[in-house]
């Protein structure tokens, strides 16, 4: 999920400064109206040490009304708060209706740094956790925002970040030798991270993950999603209709996304692959004899030993996905695997839960199974379309998060590939297709539709990747431009994650 | 949990006669009308063997329309269902729109026997359990109703039944030494029952507990409660305003309501409860001394140990909870104890959560403390006032169990008293309030208002002590027309407990 976190997004100087007379303003009304509002704001900050928790909540209190925010941060539980349950001493800081409270950490802080340091089990991290879960949804059900950052920066960031404050003479202060201890743990923390984000992401209090480099771009992020949610908790509330100022909030609203927009298709996790990698006809001949036999090996050991893999394709229109597949299954003996194509809903699974046409698709232990287009449809053409609405694939994020935790705990191996091309070799395939008679079947009035709606897949996409790429099911994306390259990557990764499997 | 379910209800056999035709024609016509709904009918019967779950889904099957009724009991998993995900034999079940399933045992099944058989942990036992909550989750989140009963019947009933059916030659096959060996691990079953319940009824998809030894009573309680979950359903969906059958049919939900209503006015965990015990002056005088100088030894040395009580005093107007609470709090040193008397709350602690103004009071550890009426509130006096929305109460039980789970886990006793006295001694408790001067501030005009609903509240607390009387904080129920019985009792139970509780 932290790979749609480190791909360099950086917000200009103009942009931000164009912006942020607007966005206070915005912030400083909302918070008026709030304080009439039946319900509380709770804003979460966590993440990587020195990703920006603190200057965030610095600036964000600078912006609003202080007088109307409770900040508070946790350090090691008083012996007050040792005698009394883990939650005791957050219930006691939660806000009234009608003010906001910021807290950092707080409830994620011991579970996390419990599970690092190996002081508690998988099984009891895992409890913490969903009583974490449980706790918010009292407090949504009652009517509380939740909103909840995550603060990220890559490893090499948080050390380039670490270096500068040390040199800086006001700054040195904030680096101890704990923090140098927290860093050479990155991977541990991650990992925990990755499981407490996976369980605690819930339709009503969802994380945001938010890249934390630069300063500019994560306030602005931070400062718009805040002002969002308390508007759609004013909007269900009944907010009174004002709408000489509501317009008004519209076109800064607008302004801001616009902004941000262009920030998020200029900086994601597709534009961060390098689509200029190539492989010669010669080479690609001679890997793909190589990885082919080595799979066909592999799936032979898997069958005798009942481990399945799954694998799902998903990508861009002319991307290459069947002919990435046809690679794969060449190997393969035929009554070994199956591909499943998934297309629109049969009345019968339309009649049913989405995910009820995926597991009747489930096969017998050993065998290897295709999905072309998956359940990952949910939350991009049904997200795109508006098939879904907001609701609805908000849910999924953690539905699907549940159903594939549930084929990897039955031992199944499961990868997830998203083929990726730039929008010129799209144009190029769709020209070629037109153009070959036999190819021609291939291309349809939709997939030009879909092309226009390029940006809004890029988003979808890369909140994909951000919610859904988990240590247990990561998403591995390929560059497609070239399709020797991409045929190869897909094999030699499917070869190279079987084979980890299989050393079980 | 279960007390409330081992109270002898019955249904007499004019009453069913006069019933059943109504409720079997109101249940086919919501039938029909669910075949054009666009959510499914999931129905679940798990509990106790011969307590009726295979006799009730015969019976459902013949009143409504089988064709649109999908009917599934499950044994040991196949080697087909062994090499997938567990829940996998479940979704492939999972009924269409605008039908219904009626599920045996299903998922709960083998979670349950697996617990029992002492073949995983409670923690693995507690995440499959926070997976099905989750599943069903998914379901309703998509609009499936789902009802859940739970077939009961206490130990002694089930050898009671299991003996009929040896002698029965037509009924003989189905006692086989399985059922014996079941009947055996009884306790165990029960107790993996209770956390079962506790963690998986919510809001959406709540159990039923169902007493199965009247075969006409469970019968109609199963049938009324699936017509009155499908008509939400369907009311919930907008359904075609059709004044004249919804005329008819409120009548007939009337009716059955009645009927119902008086058989859980007559048999209920109050009125099993016999009142007539009585304690002399003398013997008063003895226990109690005997009894107060033993909680004061206790807790000395809980408070040395640190393990904290929190008692709950709930109960009618006038049942004595002032007079019980003094002989505790007589003992004890005034520094080691507070009473939390809870009357309506504070600006503060309205603007919050309802469990905000509990959470609050709990002491540091190696205290004791009273609440002279409680969180309980919740589901009483708001509930019966309308206060509460139904969904708000039905969260609550939930909640409650939730913040409980976190007092006990964290090491402190909670004890919960329900004071219970007849109508008849009330009354002459108010009348000798109004008479004698310097009790007359004790009884006013909303004492009166409570006392006219005296069914309303029974209902509410028989729901309550099905819905939280849970095995890590169980009620205790206490006779109370005899003042001297009532609190000696009290100091008994809780001496006990409290020094079961140093023991560990």
């Amino acid at each position: 999920m932290f790979e749609a976190a480190e791909v360099g997004r950086k917000l200009a100087k103009s942009d931000y400064k164009a912006q942020v007379p607007a966005l206070r303003s915005a912030l400083l009304a909302v918070q008026q109206e709030l304080r009439q509002a039946s319900f509380p704001v709770i804003v979460l900050f966590a993440g990587v040490d020195t990703a920006g928790k603190g200057e965030t909540v610095n600036l964000l209190n600078e912006w609003m009304d202080p007088r109307w925010i409770v900040t508070r941060g946790y350090t090691e539980p008083s012996s007050e708060e040792r005698e009394r349950p883990r939650l005791w001493r957050y219930w006691r800081d939660l806000p009234p209706r009608g003010r906001i409270a910021m807290f950092l950490s707080a409830w994620y802080s011991s579970p996390i740094t419990n599970r690092v340091a190996g002081r508690i089990s998988t099984a009891q991290f895992d409890s913490l956790l969903d009583q974490v879960a449980t706790f918010e949804r009292a407090l949504t059900d009652d009517g509380a925002v939740i909103v909840k950052f995550w603060m990220h920066l890559s490893k090499a960031a948080q050390k380039k970040r670490l270096k500068e404050l040390e040199k800086d003479p006001l700054q040195r202060w904030r680096v101890t030798k704990t923090q140098w201890k927290h860093w050479a743990m990155f991977n541990k923390f991650v990992s925990a991270a990755d499981r407490s984000i996976r369980r605690t992401s819930t339709d009503q209090a969802p994380w945001l993950i938010v890249e934390g480099e630069d300063e500019r771009y994560r306030t602005v992020v931070v400062a718009t999603e805040l002002l969002n949610a308390i508007r759609r908790g004013l909007e269900r509330n009944g907010r009174p209709a004002q709408s000489s100022r509501s317009a008004r909030q519209k076109r800064q609203k607008g302004s801001h996304a616009t902004a941000l927009e262009r920030v998020e298709q200029q900086f994601n996790v597709l534009d961060n692959l390098d689509l200029s990698q190539k492989l010669s006809d010669e080479e690609f001949e001679k890997e793909l004899a190589k990885q082919q036999s080595r799979l066909n090996a592999l799936q032979r050991r898997a069958g005798k030993r009942g481990v399945s893999t799954i694998i799902v394709f998903e990508g861009w229109d002319a991307a290459g996905k069947g002919g990435a597949i046809r690679r794969v299954t060449a190997s393969l003996d035929a009554r070994d695997y199956q591909v499943i194509p998934i297309a629109a809903p049969t009345d019968e699974e339309r009649s049913r839960h989405y995910l009820w046409r995926f597991w009747r698709h489930l096969s017998r232990a050993g065998r290897l199974t295709i999905f072309d287009r998956s359940w990952y449809g949910r939350v991009l053409v049904e997200r795109v379309e508006g098939f879904a609405t907001e609701a609805e694939y908000m849910r999924a994020y953690g539905e699907i998060n549940h159903f594939e935790e549930q084929l990897v705990s039955n031992g199944i191996l499961l990868m997830k590939f998203w083929i990726h091309i730039s929008q010129a070799e799209q144009l190029r395939r769709f020209r070629d297709r037109t153009r070959t008679s036999y190819k021609r079947w291939k291309i349809t009035d939709e997939d030009w539709r879909n092309r226009k709606q390029w940006p809004e897949y890029t988003t979808a996409v890369n909140d994909m990747v951000a919610r859904t790429s988990t240590k247990i099911a990561p998403w591995a994306l390929i560059e497609g431009d070239d399709k020797n390259f991409a045929r190869v990557k897909v094999l030699r990764t499917l070869v190279e994650r079987l084979e980890r499997r299989l050393k079980r």
